[in-house]
């Protein structure tokens, strides 16, 4: 009906307000419903996901690969062309949902058909001359990922990367224009220095400066010249000065005001764009007989389309959250808020709480309370936290003991001594006290103690792997994992990495575009140096010795190769770090070519802009929760991390929604009256409460909470101009 | 009399506010007050601040010395005793003004008067004895200067790292935690690996992971072990992650969050410790009759102690500027403005603003106009930056055809060419022009014109230099001097050196302080590593080759060492930029002793805190602009750089403030009116304009003026807290 069809529609709405979606992409006929359907189905999703990852992890098997990993061409050709036809079925149902106008005016759907179209062609290349060509193409294979429904977070971060990257590259042409400078400079005052490398030629001079400003080469670029004259430092603690230590400085300062101007920006986009659907849903759903309200009906069957998984008194209580006006039915401000309250999870509230064990019998229930006491006393956590240090002291002290004895490691047969028995024995029986005394759920349900459980679950492990295989010595690494609970001990720590396990998933989305940048230029090393072997190589230079290969001697450095992607991904770390990088740029200047040097430098300066960027959003992350707990005024932020809703229900209240024959109807609220004292809602017999984790937009919004008011005024003011203009 | 008295005493409560000193330490006795002038008479400071300048340079002549500069033991000892008396002398004043019980209280004082004991016995002993001794105390000589009056932005740094050190401590520890637990892991996982000396023992594991903290043996530590099993690259991995781009960038945020939390709260103490001391004077200003107000005359007797350098009419426009209710008597509340107008510099401004030409005789001032209408449009801007890139890249691609030519730099002769005569000729005509046509008051006055015509002047100079002394060719590299210019070419490069400049007293403080940290070090490494030559040493070590000396090869390394306070500065700079700093500790620990690393990784340890206190500091500031610029909606940040009040006098006003026969009267301003219409003051015929740089405690306060209105509060509650409690 058109009632059903109105419901659905709106849920849609609400589904692009939610995902971000441009509205513009929105399935203007019914016949693209079904589509629209499959292409937002979670399965779909994790399909797209899988096939995307897939295609990534080719690159394993793909020439050069490790031998027991390599697939024939003509294997991993046709997984290739499996994996693309299965990310072009998105690309598909897209097409069928969208039109094709619509489709070719989204941008990210273009690029993504191009750079299947572009793969497909040369899968089956190489599936017809059963081998691989030079195929960098290969290093585009993260758009993919990119453009998966779970990588959201990802491709906002990567957005926002792009989008800061005019004043990156304006600070980058200030250090580069020093650079230039500096290097006229020092091929005219070193060039005759003897014993001088670094200064020879222009080329020379500009290339030992660059390499100095990761500082890799220092001091050695300057002691010949400061051997000839002591003056000559000067030179180089002005260009280190300058550059390093004050534009680099300036650098981080430019990006991280950039990125936490976006993220405020992007927040206010987002809040916007959430009205938006609110409020094409909200128009569909009004009836004519309503036309500024939804009523109940209507609300629950959007919900049926919106959230499927829903009971009806989930969808009850839900619009008696929103309906703060008490009248029975949700006006356009209330329907607003209904992002904040269609994740929270209501479950039913006792009203006295009390210890898991109060409906034990007699002895047990007061020995559990006694335990119950003492795990929730400060005291029980000192004891622990001495004995937890006093363990590490003793594996220190173990360790020292065995250095001294010049005992070798991996012959000696390792007695369980009954200190570590002990030590871990205590720990189980701490947990046990724990479990016991908080009750399993509590005990299950808070991070921390979950934490402990995990480490003393390993560390029970490692006692148990030392006692059956004596000579397993690499079990003993596990012994420092208990240690890990001394961080519980200090507030600021504790402090920290609660900070740290809130932003998680954010940090993970960092890591994700770092690792997705590290597959790019992986690929392109893999297939620029193809059958490199640096073995030895580089006579008469001075990194020669770096790279020699000989009985007497080991350079090892011809071990940073790119010969299969775990190899390239080990030597792209070792260019992270930068120290000692230049050596294996002019490894394989010498012994490929002069112009490699390009892929050496731009991969340093593409990892500073990321490691910047790394910098800048872990200060900002930092900076946030700490101005957050300011404003606030928390002493602690995991008081915040939930948010939740109390809310009361009558006994009919609670029949209607848990009964399907009666009918549903908002006329229970307006009965219970519009009073606005706190703690109403407890005059109503059935309590619920509806939780969730804030997201880091929630802290957002509350921090910025003086802000919002004002972009809501903005919001409105737009629309009346609408409206009336 | 008493009234004087009262003057007197008045402005010391200022200026104690303004020098933000403890209120404890005002003089109490009429005999006191000589004393308190000395001490804080500008010639006594200047000599106080030469006094610790000299002390500080002696280490320069004391052994170990460069030749050149080594004085006998008796000259320099001398002086050193001649310094020392002039500091005391400081202490002897601060005494008397101060009596004994007060003089003890002050931790300050205290601490300089030990230091001096203990440096005043060791200079009349190494006088005795006509030798050197063992003498680190001279290490603690940069507190002299910390202690000076002109220092005190550095004192405020000095104090703020201080209390910032205890979490920076709880940072460290976590660092040094996970080091441990590494190096136990380490030394189980490697030590059995053939060839690898870095994990031998426990120790070198705990070394080898200290150094790789700071990279500078990455990825050499990994080699070995990566050469036996290719995961071992895992631990590495693992541990970098963890620590250098985990912890550290932790550990920035944690500076930069009390660095900056530091910095407001010492911004509130100010503001409250200046409104004391307005209030200790305000009390001693009040007459009988007026028990609440300060007339002008006792205004302008303040004035004389305070500021006895300004004349009755500064005096009476700052009386007339703080008197807001333009009743002609001071209140409390107007008052405390005082320290925002005492240092505005007042002079009479023409109403109708004019070309400096325009009163030149005809032809001239049509021309003189026309040259004012070319220099402030924008296409002489672009035509000027378009000639310096120019002359940028005729520099560049001179140097790259000498470079590819191969001449030998040194002895080539060169030929002045025209291409660069013709640069700098552009340059002075440039410089010209502007002067004429802007007027040189206005010229000299703006920071960028200065410049711009300083830059000019040095070009000009290295022309001229290259023109009469062909083989000089060091004048070379005053050329590219010339390219700095193009910083103004950007709206970024322009706000950031804008706020660099407005800002570069407290970024001088910064310097300050790290020099004396240099200092301190230096000091300690020429006393412990007194005669030590590294020429040759570290026989069948890793590090031989680096201190190598023969004919054929040379190392250079040994150049790195404490020889006298320059080259240990040199030294100091390389372990401060950190890369290969362990081949100097690891010279020193094998030639001097094991226990040296010490020196070397406490170094370390200081300046990594130190330099993280420089780039939270630099964050802060930049952060700060911005912000600013936000929260006042200011294009540009330049707008505000001064604090600007126009006022405006009568006929009668001026005559009775220029005549020292006129009685000085408050009467004119209530005359006046209590009009509040802006441009009230435009009625009056003789305008003023009082102008002062902001510093950045009046940013800050502009910034956060919502919150200053708090504090406004929190005082007054105080103070009547204290009245009726
Ligand atoms: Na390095
Ligand atoms: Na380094």
């Amino acid at each position: 009906s058109q009632w059903q069809r109105n419901c659905l529609e709106a849920s849609i709405y609400l589904q692009e307000g939610e995902n971000n979606d441009k509205f513009y992409t929105h399935p203007r006929k019914l016949e693209a419903l079904p589509a629209y359907a499959i292409a937002h189905n979670t399965w779909f999703h994790v399909l797209d996901l899988c096939a995307a990852l897939l295609v990534l992890l080719l690159a394993a098997c793909e020439r050069p690969a490790l031998d027991f990993l390599q697939l024939p061409v003509g294997v991993h050709g046709s997984l290739e062309i499996l994996m693309l036809l299965l990310l072009s079925l998105e690309l598909g149902i897209r097409m069928k949902w969208l039109g094709w106008k619509v489709y070719f005016k989204h941008p990210r759907t273009c690029m993504k058909t191009v750079i299947l179209c572009i793969m497909m062609v040369e899968a089956v290349v190489v599936l017809i001359r059963q081998t691989n060509h030079f195929r960098v193409t290969r290093g585009l294979r993260p758009l993919f990922l990119l453009n998966s429904h779970y990588c959201r977070g990802v491709r906002r971060l990567a957005r926002q990367t792009f989008q800061s990257l005019p004043p990156i590259f304006d600070m980058l042409v200030l250090l580069l224009f020093f650079m230039l400078i500096f290097s006229v400079l020092g091929f005219y005052l070193f060039s005759t220095v003897p014993n001088n490398p670094y200064f020879l030629t222009f080329k020379d001079s500009f290339i030992s400066l660059f390499i100095l400003l990761t500082t890799a080469n220092y001091p050695d670029v300057m002691m010949p010249a400061y051997n000839e004259s002591r003056y000559s430092a000067f030179f180089f603690i002005a260009y280190l000065a300058l550059e390093l230590y004050f534009i680099m400085n300036l650098f981080l300062a430019v990006v991280y005001d950039t990125f936490s101007g976006f993220e405020k920006e992007k927040l206010k986009k987002l809040f916007f764009h959430k009205r938006e659907g609110c409020r094409h849903a909200f128009k569909l759903l009004t009836s004519r007989k309503e036309q500024n309200s939804i009523t109940l009906p209507s609300f629950l069957g959007l919900l049926e389309n919106f959230r499927p998984k829903l009971t009806r008194k989930d969808g009850y209580l839900m619009f008696k959250a929103l309906n703060t006006s008490q009248n029975g039915k949700l006006s356009l401000d209330e329907f607003y808020e209904i992002f904040e309250v269609c994740d929270l999870k209501w479950k039913a509230k006792n009203v006295d709480e009390d210890l898991w064990s109060s409906n034990f019998r007699h002895p047990c229930n007061k020995i559990f309370k006694g335990m119950h006491q003492v795990v929730t006393s400060k005291w029980f956590d000192y004891v622990v936290y001495f004995i937890i240090f006093a363990n590490f002291v003793s594996i220190l002290f173990e360790t020292i003991q065995l250095s001294l004895k010049g005992v070798v490691v991996g012959s000696h047969t390792y007695t369980l001594s009954y200190i570590s028995i002990a030590f871990v024995a205590i720990y189980c029986v701490e947990a046990m006290i724990k479990i016991l005394g908080k009750g399993p759920y509590e005990y299950f349900t808070s991070g921390w103690d979950v934490f402990d459980f995990l480490v003393t679950v390993v560390s029970l492990a490692g006692v148990l792997g030392e006692a059956y295989s004596d000579s397993f010595y690499y079990v003993i690494i596990l012994r420092p994992f208990r240690l890990l609970r001394l961080f519980k001990a200090k507030k600021r720590y504790r402090d920290v990495l609660g900070t740290l396990f809130m932003l998680i998933n954010r940090l993970a989305g960092l890591v994700i575009m770092i690792i997705l940048v590290y597959y790019f230029f992986a690929i392109i090393g893999m297939e620029v140096y193809l059958n490199t072997d640096l073995t030895n190589c580089c006579k008469n230079t001075s990194v020669e010795s770096y790279y020699m290969k000989t009985n007497t001697s080991q350079g090892y450095y011809y071990l940073n190769n790119f010969n299969n992607i775990f190899f390239s991904g080990v030597t792209l770390f070792e260019l992270t770090v930068v120290n000692n990088w230049f050596i294996i740029m002019e490894g394989y200047a010498h012994h490929v070519g002069e112009w490699t040097r390009i892929y050496f430098m731009l991969f340093y300066i593409v990892m500073m802009v990321v490691m910047n960027i790394v910098v800048a959003f872990v200060l900002e992350l930092f900076m946030f929760r700490i101005n957050y707990r300011r404003k606030l005024n928390l002493d602690d932020i995991e008081d915040h991390l939930k948010i939740q809703r109390d809310l009361g229900l009558s006994a009919e209240e609670l029949d209607m929604c848990e009964n399907k024959n009666v009918v549903v109807t908002a006329s229970h609220i307006i009965n219970q009256g519009t009073s606005t004292t706190p703690g109403a809602e407890y005059r109503l017999p059935y309590l619920y409460r509806g939780e969730r984790l804030r997201s880091k937009d929630d802290f957002s919004l509350k921090m910025y909470s003086d802000e919002v008011k004002g972009w809501i005024e903005e919001d409105q003011n737009q629309r009346e101009e609408i409206i009336h203009g």
